[in-house]
Formats: structure tokens, sequence, C-alpha cells
């Protein structure tokens, strides 16, 4: 049945969430714990309560809002996302599938569906990477995939660990990695989100059923070269850990290009240098590389082949080369009657649609690991995100809300 | 004759104003007019008024110390440097000429030396260009090489303009322009100084007389690219800053290393990138480049390659540039019959040194253009400046106060 969607409250708060942000409009950012962040959580908590839903917050500050069913003993079918944004971003991503997914449960319950068992919307901890360099950290922990090691070393810039932000957060203290949830815990986690690609734009499709997440890896680079006076030092004693870096920089990009798959893209996202001084010769540079797949194989090249590039460069340039891999995750493959269901729901809605891979990755990437997950995807403007002109139409998000509305109503009949 | 130094109270000085910093010992940062820079002032006002000197501050924080000579009509003769510092940099650049003249004159005092002329300290302004992008703020301006539109144009990296900060300092208002002084001002200005370079070291010389100041030049590029999801857009419709970035300052080292002299140097010192998130495609990077040789020639013919490389990478990339020149001086000749007055001296007091040019630039770059300069340089570790371990031993720095306080003993007679 095709749910009727109130897409203009919907437009109103995600119009009301972005101006909580660090930084004026259009521009969003929300940086994990941050005040902006913090108070955005706030907001979308007082929607969950307003929609009669309990809500639950864990060690790390993942959101829990239920909507109870009658079966109290079967396992509850998960939607949500994210609602932290990187610095410079724009309104939808993430957002949608937070704000969304209420409209959805409001527009069940205004059309008096009646739950068998339990629906949940998740907020997810830091999806992005931003703070500690590291995404998906709430995922990560509710799927068991960090080690109580990793997550003490986990550190921000300003060297702070995830320890200090939970206290910000005013969330209680106990071991992160405790807050991993059981295998059973929830029969299916459907994530609406945007494209992030421009593939449905292009294809004049509603809505992309996502069957596999593209593998994704990242690494943190410290280069350490020699510093000194940029007019005192000759070139030939130089040791520029900035000319190491750029040297490493244009090697990310040639290992994609050369990976053998057009789906391969490397970028190098962070390049910091120090002192940073017009008059002085770079002494440090950190440098963050994104790498990602929709196979395994390539993308492993590829980050084989940077770590050759790095490691070759700085040899030649005399600059000390610590590397670490950040993250080194497999693809998620979806599941299939999952899949197969979403894509009945379409044709019945009569909703044109695609199967398709996502290229970004996702906290569905490690909820997959726990339980059937698929992706819902709706198409943005020119495939833009992670910009403040960001854009998806209402009319767009309400094809994604109705189609994720009537996934979670067949999964909690 | 040889003056009699203190050179354990001049230690102690040099050490008490490195503890003057924006960053815990032994990293001194002092950035024009930040809390650390005007309680650095004080700091040497204090050191002017104790040893009897007058002490004027000019509309932009240029310092004059004043020894009233018997001869109130003659030129003054002027010594000097600056006390602003780099961020991460060593407590004896610039220092060692402020508080090395105040040692010279306490010396002249002691030795009962009544001058003829006055001999001025000058505390130049900003000789780093951390704040604004341009280096040697103060002693341009004395020299009149700075328009007032120019000067109004001045940007730090808050956005903040020369006038907010004056009003931090609680200098007067007025134009900044005004503080030029005439040419016949000052009949000499000798300027004491670490050699930022290897030369004295290897040569084992304790002096080094400036004939000549390397040209400088600086650029500031401001690269806009295309921003999205680093797993989103693919590779070949991307247009990411930070690559194109990154083959610029290839192409500056590369301009320098075929430039055809081996004094060229050049160095990408400044370069930052936005948004600067690790799964964002760079859309915008800042490069700022500064560019020194010891001949006009080499030194634009490598501004030319730089200027032309930039604009073909950004072509082929497809990124917009906005190059701006923030500076480009011609190299500064010395007074000939000074560099020659400091070398029979030299000889005199049987110091071994050489004559030598100036790879770094001064304040006495500027100085240079209104009165008869010279520059006395002193040998430091390694030829290293800019960080903290720069150093240049108590004997070393004896050596360059006793030259400098025999210098201004003869020129003010």
């Amino acid at each position: 049945m095709k749910i009727p969607i109130d897409s203009a409250r919907l437009e109103k708060e995600i119009d009301e969430l972005s101006l909580i942000s660090e930084q004026p409009a259009p521009v969003v950012t929300r940086i994990l714990f941050s005040e902006a962040d913090l108070r955005g959580r706030d907001y979308v908590k007082n929607l969950f309560r307003q929609a009669g839903l309990s809500v639950r917050e864990d060690a790390v500050g993942n959101i829990f809002a239920r909507w109870q069913g009658l079966d109290n003993t079967a396992p509850a079918v998960a939607t949500g996302s994210h609602i932290d944004a990187i610095p410079n971003a724009g309104k939808f991503d993430g957002v949608v599938g937070v704000l969304g997914a209420i409209e959805a449960i409001r527009s069940l319950q205004k059309a008096r569906f009646v739950p068998r068992t339990s629906i949940e919307c998740i907020i997810f901890t830091a999806e992005e990477p931003t703070r500690f360099g590291l995404g998906c950290l709430g995922s990560r922990l509710l799927a068991g995939t960090l080690s109580s090691e990793r997550i003490a070393a986990l550190r921000d810039k300003e060297g702070h660990d995830l320890e200090h932000w939970r206290k910000q957060a005013r969330l209680s203290g106990g071991d992160p990695a405790a807050v991993r949830i059981a295998q059973d815990t929830y029969a299916g986690f459907v994530e609406l989100h945007i494209e992030q690609g421009p593939v449905l734009e292009q294809r004049n499709l509603a809505i992309g059923i996502v069957e596999r997440i593209a593998a994704p890896a990242s690494l943190r680079l410290q280069l350490t070269g020699v510093g000194g006076h940029a007019g005192g030092v000759l070139m030939p004693g130089r040791r520029d850990a900035l000319l190491a870096g750029a040297e490493i920089a244009l090697a990310v990009e040639q290992a994609a290009l050369t990976s053998g798959s057009p789906d391969t893209v490397a970028t190098t996202g962070v390049f910091r240098i120090e002192p940073g001084a017009v008059n002085s010769v770079p002494c440090h540079a950190t440098l963050e590389i994104d790498l990602r797949d929709t196979q395994l194989a390539s993308r492993d090249a590829a980050l084989i082949k940077i770590e050759t590039a790095a490691a070759e460069i700085c040899r030649h340039r005399a600059i000390g080369l610590q590397l670490e891999r950040v993250n080194v995750d497999a693809p998620a493959i979806c599941d299939a009657a999952l899949v197969q269901l979403v894509a009945d729901i379409c044709v019945e809605l009569k909703t044109p649609f695609t199967k398709m891979i996502s290229r970004a990755y996702h906290d569905s990437l490690f909820m997959a690991r726990i339980c059937p997950t698929t992706m819902i995807f709706i198409p943005c403007r020119g495939g833009v995100s992670h910009r403040p002109d960001e854009y998806s139409s209402p009319g767009q998000i309400c094809d994604g809300v109705a189609v994720l509305a009537e996934t979670l109503r067949r999964l909690a009949s």
C-alpha cells in the first residue's frame, strides 16, 4: 500500500536541523559531540518523543528510538542513519535516513498500523570520520569490530580521546566495546540515504536498492623531514616533508587511475603541514587517504601500490614515514531477500528503481555483519554530497520515505 | 678598541625573552601583536628604560630606543632587529640583534663612551610574515614602500586587518603609511643577526659582513576545484584542488633546481586545503610560496617558471587559479664604506671574518633604501634557524656584540 507521507513537515524538520550547525547556513557542520552535534541530537530526540517512541542512548551515544510492537519477544526491525556532518557539508546526508524514518513511523501510526514486532530508529554515533579519523564509530562498536585497545587509542586533532568527548556529551562511562549488540537483536536493518553519486539522477530513477557496499580502506601517514629557514637552506640539502606528501598525493591518484577497475576511487582528504609558515621549510606533514572499490581485489592492489609508493618516495627524499592503516574493511553484501522485498514494493508502488552498489560507505556496512541489511537510495542533484549545495527535492525524499514506510510495515507485520 | 661585553647578562636576557612564547620551551612562537609578542615587547622596552634610553613607538609598533648624543642635530646611528618569531621557532633569530644591541650600548656606557651623534636601537614590527603573509612590515613602512591601499588590504587567516591588531596592541590610529621616515634620518644602520645558513660555521669564522641581501619574492595562490564525497565521485570527474596544489609544489621545487643558479631557493611553506576531511574531495587549496636568489635575473626567471607552471597545471586539471604576487623585492646592495669599516674593525679586533651575501631577508633590505646599511652575521649551529634547536653559543654572540659595539662607537664619534 502507498502510505501517505507529510512531506511539508519533513522538509520543515530537515531545514530546522540544518540550522543547528557550527557554521552559518547553508553550511552544515556537526562534528561528533560538538555543541552543534549535541543540540542536533536533542532536536531529534525530542521528535522521537513527540512521536511516542521510547528513547535510549548507549555508552557511546548511539540513540535508539523504539516503537513497541505487540510481540515483545520477537527481534525488532531497525532503520536509521546519522546526523553528524563533516565540515562544510549539506543538510541531507544521513539526516534523510533519520528524519525520514521518523516520518515513516509517524505515517504508519497515522495509517493506524499496529506493528507486531517493534520498530527501532537508530542514530549512529560518528558515521563521519572527522573527529577521530575513523568513520562509522557507532556501528562498528555495535557490530563488535573494534577492540578496547583500539578504542582507547583514538585521538582527535587536539589529542583528546573518546573518553574526553563522552564526558563532554554527558554520557555514562564504562567500556565502549560493551555497547556491542547480539546477532539476533534485529530481524533486519534498512537505511534510507541520498545516493551521493549521479546514477539515479542520470537514469531518472526514484530509488536505488543497495546490493553491495564498496570496500573502504583508509590510511594515515606521518611524514617527518627537516625544517629550516626558507632562505637559508639551499635546495640540495633539503628534506621537505610537504614535497614528499605532494608526491604521495599524486601517487594516490595514480593508484586509483591504474587499478584496472573504473570503480576504484582514492582521495587524499587531509593534508596538514608544519610549521606552515611561508618562509619555513615544512618539517612535518600529515596525510589521510581514503580508498574504496566495489571489488576487494582491486582495492587491495591499489592499497599496496599506495603503500609501496609512499615508502619509495620517503626513502628517496630521506623523509621519515609512519604509516597507519586506520581501517581496512571488507565490502558488505546486502541481504538478497531484503533487497527483493524492497524491489517488490517499488514495483507495487510503481516507483522506478534499480539495484545498485553503494560507493560511499555507511553504517549499513557494519549492520550487515549482525543482521540482514539493505539501503534505499534516493537521487541527489548532480551526485553532489559533502557540500552545502547537496540537494534532494521534497518529492524525491517523499518517494524514499514511502518505500521505507512500506518496507517497515511488511517487516513488522 | 675591544669593548668588554657582559655575556652572562645577555644570555640570561635571551633566555628570559625566549620563555615569553605562545608555546612551551624550547619552542618560541611570537606572532605579531599576539599576547606573547606584546609581553615580549614590554620586556625589551623595560630593558631599554633600565639602560637609560628614551623609548618611542610609532603607529605600527616599530619601537625606537634612543641614547641621546651630544650633537642633537646630526643624524643618529641606528641598529636593531625584530623579536617576533614564526610558529615553532628558536630564541636567537632577530633577538640577538635587539638584545645584543642593548648589550652593546650598555657596554659602551660602562666604558664611559660619550656619543657625539645619537644611537638608536629599533625593534621592527613583524619582520616575520606569519600574521599577514608579508614580511618586514615595519621596515617596509619606514622605507615608504607600501601604499595605504596595500596596507588596508592586509588580512590575516581570520580575516582581521592591521587596524584590528593595532587596536589589540593599544597603538594610536592614523595612517600607517605616515610612519615613513625621511632619507636623512639615519647616518647608517647596522643589524646584528645569526647567519641562518652554514657558511660561517663550516669555515670556522666568527663574523660575516653582509654585502648583498638576496632578492625575495612571495606568491599566494588560491586554487578552487570541485568538492564532493570521496566515495561517490569517480576519478575521471574529479577537479581536486589538492592534487593541483601538489603538482604546483613540485613545480616550485623544479623551478629552483633548474634555475641555473645554485643560489635559487623556492619553498611552498603554506599549504592549506578545504574542507580537510578524509572522505571529502578537496575543493580549495591555499599555497604560499617563497622564492629567493642572490641574482635578480635567475630569481625572476624562476618566478615566471612557477607562475607559468601553476597556470598550466590548473588549466589541465580544470581548477580555478587566483595568483597574487605578495611581494617581489629587489636585492639590497649594502654600503661599501660601512662594510669596509666593519671589516677594518674585525681586523683590529683579530676576529676572523668574511664578506658574504645574506640568503635570508631582513629589515636591512628595506633600511638599505633609506640609509647606508650593512649586517653583522654570527654563526649558528648547523646553519639551522626557524626551529627550536636554533643555536649560537655565548662566545659567538659575544664576538658579534663586540664588533657591533665598536662599529657604533666609530659611527657615533
